[in-house]
């Protein structure tokens, strides 16, 4: 299988630089540093891929090589499909992965489709070509404790002690996140190997197998208010009985076992690994029923610690729906993360703006930090991450940069960047994009759009409204997928990618797109009868 | 409620003729000669509206007033949500309609959403603003017909007799529809009111309800090769059975009675009218079980003519369906219009092109009719539809014309339309758009893409590179529908009408749309395996 590797430097390969920000895009998804799995152009997500077969790939990138400024490429689930007459300010590439007509859109159909070659799973960033690996979950998930020390502890969340289960690929992001917030962090895993992979990568502080010396540890550190974290192995259950006994309750309590697999994923209680996977094989319908009604144990402890005080959220794994179906009637109780904490920022057109330096360079995204930092002084929630990256977070492929802005940053720092690209102040042109989990770009019942305030979660006009949005105001490349985050049937999303190239085009291109892009989370929150969103739409002249 | 009538004549009312055309059109898709229920906002096809409330209607109206060049209209489902930046070669207005979550996507949740005011039921063209009337329906059967013609008789349907049930809203225009192909032509309706208003308006030439006196005129039309058609009151079912006794078997055998609604729409064997209305009423579970039977009765003598010889089509009113339930196993060896008919035209790029004079002159249409003739003389098929159209078809509301047209002839027609607005030879710019049923529009596998030659009739990302390709080419208003024709679940579809208002701009826009438009059927059809549609991508270059 060949190798990926985007190009990197000053130096044109393809026709233009709206082609050549593409092409290292889609290279960069798929280079061994970002991608799980290049041989099978599985980027992330399962099997979320950047393009359908190597053939595909080969073709892609053939095509980008030689596209014109007046043509833009169509991308049908992963495969080239065809050019069509276009003109600067409009996209370079069209894309639509994994989309289904409702009646048909299940994961068995899909993946007949699949099999015969027909079809590709796009997951959200995979297949538009804007992953930047493992920094977007801790991001996201710096955001989360940060909004939920905002809104619960009236600032941040030092001297408080933050519980959770489970430190496996997303997971393994929370310690660093939590203590990124000021937290004191507490993570359970029943696997010791997956703990030790986050002391090496230095996502997670100490280690233990004790209770005792890790309750002593966390306990410690919260009355002095350090931000460290501690991996304890052990099972989640058995943790959170024993604080109760204790009469231990923390802060914050949340999540992310791999609950939303009971087979597969969650192990259940009482088990050791080695006899988990053994009944795994021998007898799935047995662990089955075992992980239920662990999970609704698991889940029981939860709302009691919940009764007593602790903040607790489900962390989109969907451990309530298998808690319920194992026993717990009273599962969702325990509210979703995305009403709770994502939804006031999405309500301000906030969400995961990112950027990548195609130069290739480190000191780019150093240069882009800084010209942050001084465009936004005030903006110390932001200047606290992008301190904390600089100092944390190793760039996997081309160096990138994520922190979550809304509307009216968006724009200013795009044309910043365009500005510094224009000036020579970067090396090369930089594209700004962001994940389809955004303000106004999705809709996801389960997710993005649980419990909206007028009931409308699953209408989908709102994402195609947005990909329309940002298709005529010129973003450089623009995706529609469906099924990302929760699967086959369950969600509809939007994606967008933008050049900054140092031109007077990009200009206009980025005052509408990152204009427009975040609007639409305005928009769509202030229909639903969010009032802050209402609040927004009047500051920034968005009513009609 | 307030009348809608649309603006006429050669002066703006709004900013520029891109938000004027808009407002024409949707203003006369409200017009009383139009709408079938202007009070309920409803256009046609059941449910369909073109704006969500009266005060929605309105608030459109006020925006597109005042909607300047650099901006755009977003519209979801049937309400005007915001305006966003833009700029002038870029849609004016962006609508969505409809959209849910295909997990969700069933009428039981839709209505529950339109009964709480939060979506509206925007068919195919009534939310998309560029319904004609009844003409569309005229000219997609006369396709059907002529196809037919093409294929199975080597040419014209001149000397054969064309047999259907069913001459209501739809169905009516059949008999008209087959005349103008050339055909000798029998409609059978248990309903003589409806045969009535056939001949009230023209589009039947004679009525009877005697069997006998009916054979004698058409077999002897059918041996002279006069296109005359009867209408027939009868029971479908006894007709064919009959005519089996009789040994006259029809060329072409086909049916619109209502058979999609086996309780409401179909008449029972054996049954009077008003017996049907009573026992509807009294039982409708006995009412329906007597419909199943009697559609697989029908059926059973329709596949028994099929063997005779007759060209035996479903012409997508679920017949087949009904009729297996009701016990005819054989159903489904009656093909679908589309493959037979259809997908040919579509493999070309062909589809529904049409287009209104915003001068509200039906002697603009004249012109453009007479300038078609001259620039593509040696298309006899378009000639004579044009003909007979301009003598047999009645305008309502804003006066427009459709007529099939492909890759390679859409564009030139736009250009041309565009000429003759530059050069004043028309009073008022032109718009021009084409139904969601097209050849590179629509994925709906009950219908427009049942059967595909790889099994990609589910596929639904065609439509979303259909809906970006017209959004960043710059068509005047793209939306983009679920549910249409079939009904919530089972289709997704993209529309588009651009402005031919005699400026360079419209000519760069009609070049790249009118282009990339049917361009996407091509590709759609060449991806699937369809030969003629990858020698038409050779022809066209379109190959990658
Ligand atoms: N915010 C979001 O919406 C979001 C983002 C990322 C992940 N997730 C969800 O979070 C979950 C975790 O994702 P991941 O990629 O880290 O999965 P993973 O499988 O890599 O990790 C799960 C971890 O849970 C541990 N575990 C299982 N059962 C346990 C038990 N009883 N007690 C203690 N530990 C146990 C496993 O050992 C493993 O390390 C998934 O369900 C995923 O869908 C949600
Ligand atoms: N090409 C397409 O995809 C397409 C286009 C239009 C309509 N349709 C379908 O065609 C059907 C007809 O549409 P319409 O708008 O004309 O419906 P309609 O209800 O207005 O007319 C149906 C007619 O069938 C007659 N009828 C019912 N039972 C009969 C029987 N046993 N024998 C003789 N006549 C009988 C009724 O009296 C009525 O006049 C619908 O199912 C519609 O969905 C398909």
């Amino acid at each position: 299988h060949p190798v990926y590797t985007p190009p990197t430097g000053p130096e044109l390969n393809a026709k233009n630089w709206q082609s050549e920000s593409a092409l290292r895009m889609f290279l960069n998804n798929l280079t061994a540093e970002v991608a799980e799995d290049p041989e099978k152009l599985v980027v992330y997500g399962g099997i979320g891929q950047a393009a359908r077969t190597p053939a595909d790939a080969r073709k892609i990138v053939e095509l980008l090589l030689t596209l014109e400024e007046d043509e833009s490429l169509l991308v049908q689930s992963g495969k080239p499909v065809g050019k069509i007459r276009s003109h600067a300010e409009a996209p370079r590439v069209l894309i639509a992965n994994s989309n289904l007509v409702p009646h048909w859109a299940t994961w068995e159909h899909f993946n007949n489709l699949r099999e015969r070659g027909l079809m590709m799973y796009g997951q959200m960033t995979a297949g538009s070509w804007i992953y930047i690996g493992t920094q977007g979950i801790l991001q996201g998930t710096y955001e989360t404790f940060a909004a939920c020390g905002r809104i619960h502890f009236g600032g941040d969340l030092r001297h408080r002690l933050v519980v959770t289960g489970g430190l496996g690929g997303m997971g393994g992001a929370q310690p660093l996140a939590a203590t990124i917030a000021g937290a004191t962090f507490l993570g359970v895993d029943i696997d010791p190997e997956r703990i030790k992979k986050r002391l090496e990568t230095r996502y997670i502080d100490k280690m233990t197998y004790d209770y005792n010396e890790a309750m002593r540890l966390v306990l410690a550190a919260q009355a002095k208010g350090e931000a460290i974290s501690v991996g304890l192995v052990g099972d989640i259950g058995d943790v959170l009985e024993r604080m109760i006994q204790d009469n231990i309750t923390p802060d914050v309590l949340t999540d992310q076992t791999s609950a939303h697999d009971p087979i597969n994923g969650y192990v259940p209680n009482g088990m050791t690994l080695p006899e988990a996977k053994r009944l795994r094989e021998e007898d799935p319908a047995a662990y089955k029923e075992k992980s239920l009604k662990s999970m609704a144990r698991h889940v029981h402890f939860m709302l009691e610690l919940k009764n007593r005080g602790a903040r607790t959220f489900d962390y989109g794994n969907n451990l309530r729906e298998f808690a319920m179906q194992g026993g717990e009637k009273d599962a969702f109780q325990i509210q979703g993360f995305v009403p709770e904490y994502m939804r006031p920022l999405f309500c301000e057109g906030k969400g995961p703006f990112r950027w990548a330096a195609l130069s290739g360079d480190p000191e780019d995204i150093r240069v882009t930090d800084e010209a942050l930092k001084e465009l936004f002084p005030e903006n110390t929630h932001m200047i606290n991450w992008l301190e904390q990256a600089q100092e944390k977070v190793a760039f996997q492929g081309l160096p990138c940069r994520i922190c979550w802005l809304g509307m009216g940053e968006r724009e200013k720092a795009g044309l910043l960047f365009n500005q510094l690209v224009r000036e020579g102040k970067v090396k090369a042109p930089i594209v700004i994009g962001r994940d389809h989990l955004d303000c106004g770009s999705v809709a996801s019942p389960y997710r993005e759009t649980e419990g909206m305030l007028d009931g409308s979660d699953a209408v989908s006009d709102w994402p195609l409204l947005n990909l329309m949005a940002n298709t005529s105001g010129g973003a450089t490349w623009v995706s529609f997928h469906h099924g990302g985050g929760v699967g086959i049937g369950y969600s509809q999303h939007a994606g967008m990618v933008i050049l900054a190239d140092g031109t007077d085009r990009a200009d206009r291109c980025l005052r509408r797109v990152l204009h427009n892009d975040p609007a639409m989370g305005i928009f769509r929150h202030a229909d639903a009868g969010y009032e802050t969103a209402q609040e927004n739409a009047e500051k920034f002249g968005l009513n009609v």
